[in-house]
């Protein structure tokens, strides 16, 4: 038995704006951050629970605040307690009438449940001593359906329906994460794409991504058409044409300019676009959807969460669904996402990139593969190649796949002496 | 020329939760609340805006230090720039890419920036020496156009069409202004219905509610079906056939149980349900909406802001809008959504209560009948009674109507004394 001690939260913000890394047409100069949460209790075993939201710089604080005002539900608690039910430590934090409020289920106070549910379960991972990925992909179908919350979901996905979606892939699992750990899942980088990188830079990161195994890139765009079709050009001739180029406008546009802008972007055999207008707009990319085919449309990453992903597939507003792993109240409601996909027959296809979203959202998509869609086709999670050395276990990709991670935990820890380097004061 | 000095904020509660008042389906002991924020400027005119977030307990400390967080935006700016555009300065503030990463446009952020552009709303209204709503009243329509911010919503509504509907009400505009000051705008009460309550308390508020003249009140339903059905007897019995009664859910139910449900309050000719489920399932409301039709459905009050109104609005998934004041980004986000209201055709009905809701959001229904859509026909403001006398210019409701204030600002000013009172010391 163990008590939970502290909740330790840290204001961390990297300079990356000073080299335009993450530059893209609705965020010219990020510094990519995290509002940082250990979790740690009185237990000899040496672990803590280390979760985070990823930001881009002002409102860090903010965002840590939110986390702190969770402090008060975990000081002092059971860790067993806590950690043996996590569906139902999901719901009492997202149910929190007085919280919830503030959201519901989006925004700021979400993401701080998400950051503090994260955390339980890299806690959880570590004593289990298995990678995160692992951890869930040998719980029972069952298990795996209580960590779910259905309210608001029963028109599109029952718990009976997802307990089938589960037993399917039952059979298999062990040859699936034996395939895991040989190949590895495959990846796409983004590295190349950014929006603030000279025309040279980019034909050179692209030449690089195919020689380090990349079958697909992306791209930003969405800030000056001449310029779209300039570097789209200079990509496809970099690569050649077996190489998959996405495209991402970052919410830039209006329905009928996604259409239209797009109809300019088509000669480059784009594999999806993404984002192209506000993220809460199912209908919007529904009309696009409709209007740019066969182009596929990506979106998720600022998606508030399950209850809109339900609408974007009843919609068929997405082709690609893009998961990402703070922006939501952490891996229970992913879980819920991954099934929602799996019922409508959507590939996921995680954002990554930032600050650690690589190395968490990666046991996200192992976990679908072993265990509830028991596929990679079509699938690919993004990886961008910075800020990875702050992390304890950094994701390793090579040969264009994440190679599975062993290390226990959800790969979020980062190193005590980057959090204190890098930390805000004011 | 003046400069803005100081943002106070402050973290204000009220022990509601003590007398079951604001009680529902899913906000069992609210402690009615407000992250506070008063702008101060050098000018010697004694004026300082003011506004808040309406919260309901836990987490107001987090909606302030969000608001904190807009500090370095504001003091040691010109008042007179900040005031003379708000459009521009909406767009600055909601279009920070650094902070709108935090939402975007929704949760805790969008909501501290709702607080400060309505406290800018206040020092202009003051400045001019007039209440709010004449204040945008007599705007030009050209003036008006320029507040709302049209990205996102041209598939839906067009800067030329909403002058459209601008322009065709400005004749008429000063008969409607002296209309409002001699009858006041339409009232409706929750003070009888809220689920806490004994039937004896229901039934005796019920018919109080008739003698001070309100042609309709509202119950909170979702709780138990059983107890609804007696209650809506109850108050059905004690009101009479003539008198229209609203029913609330919460956002309580899935969509499935949401139409089982009013197939057995139908029998209580109910006004509206309101919020029935996740306020963000637009496409849930709409199946709704078929499945209980004729009944109509109301949502507004959670909803993450314009680009969810003009869904709701396309999809035909709402009948009566209940705009916010604190929920969305201020006025001029609400100027946005009674212009999408007006396009549709559809009644804005909005939500008040909380701490200070009525006071502040009778100015944007004033606004509509005066220079949007011309008529109160099928809209009425929610009225609770309760709070009022911490405002320095409460609502005054007689006779089923809101009386319309003529005292320069915005409503969402407290006594000092109240806030100081009530303050929250952790």
């Amino acid at each position: 038995m163990s008590t939970i001690t502290a909740v330790a939260t840290t204001d961390i913000r990297f300079p990356t704006s000073e080299h335009l890394d993450g530059s893209d047409a609705m965020n010219p100069d990020p510094d990519y951050s995290a509002a940082y949460v250990e979790i740690i209790t009185d237990a000899d075993d040496g672990h803590s629970g280390h979760g985070f939201v990823f930001t881009i710089g002002r409102g860090t604080d903010v965002q840590v605040s939110a986390i702190r005002a969770l402090e008060a539900y975990l000081v002092g608690r059971n860790a067993e307690e806590l950690l043996d039910d996590m569906g139902a430590t999901w719901r009492d934090l997202v149910w929190d009438s007085q919280l919830r409020w503030l959201g519901p289920e989006k925004g700021v106070m979400h993401m701080a449940i998400g950051a503090v549910v994260n955390a339980l379960w890299d806690l959880k991972a570590k004593r289990a001593g298995l990678p995160l990925w692992q951890l869930l992909s040998r719980m029972s179908p069952e298990e795996i359906v209580d960590l779910v919350d259905f309210r608001y979901l029963t028109d599109a996905l029952t718990r009976d329906e997802a307990l089938d979606i589960l037993r399917a892939a039952v059979p298999g699992r062990t040859e699936r994460e034996a395939e895991l750990l040989e190949r590895g899942y495959p990846a796409y980088t983004t590295t190349p794409g950014w929006l603030g990188y000279s025309d040279e830079k980019l034909e050179r990161l692209c030449r690089e991504a195919v020689a380090d195994g990349f079958s697909m890139i992306k791209l930003k765009v969405g800030g000056s058409l001449d310029d779209d079709i300039r570097r789209m050009g200079i990509a496809r001739a970099a690569v050649g044409p077996g190489i998959r180029i996405g495209t991402d406008a970052n919410q830039r546009w209006d329905v009928d300019e996604a259409i239209e802008w797009m109809s300019h972007l088509k000669q480059f055999d784009p594999a999806w676009i993404e984002e192209p207008t506000s993220p809460d707009d199912v209908l919007g990319h529904a009309a696009i959807a409709k209007g740019i085919a066969p182009i596929p449309i990506a979106t998720g990453e600022h998606s508030g969460g399950r209850v809109m992903f339900k609408q974007f597939l009843q919609a068929e507003a997405l082709n690609v669904l893009q998961i990402d792993a703070t922006r939501v109240a952490g891996v229970n409601e992913n879980i819920a996402i991954l099934l929602l996909a799996a019922k409508f027959g959507v590939p996921v296809c995680p954002h990554a990139g930032g600050v650690g979203l690589c190395e968490a959202v990666q046991h996200m998509s192992m976990f679908d593969f072993v265990a509830v869609t028991g596929t990679t086709e079509g699938r690919v999670i993004e990886f961008v190649d910075h800020l990875h050395e702050h992390f304890v276990t950094p994701t390793d990709v090579r040969g264009g796949a994440y190679r599975a991670p062993t290390a226990p935990g959800n790969g979020m820890e980062m190193h005590a002496a980057s959090r204190e380097e890098y930390e805000f004061h004011g």
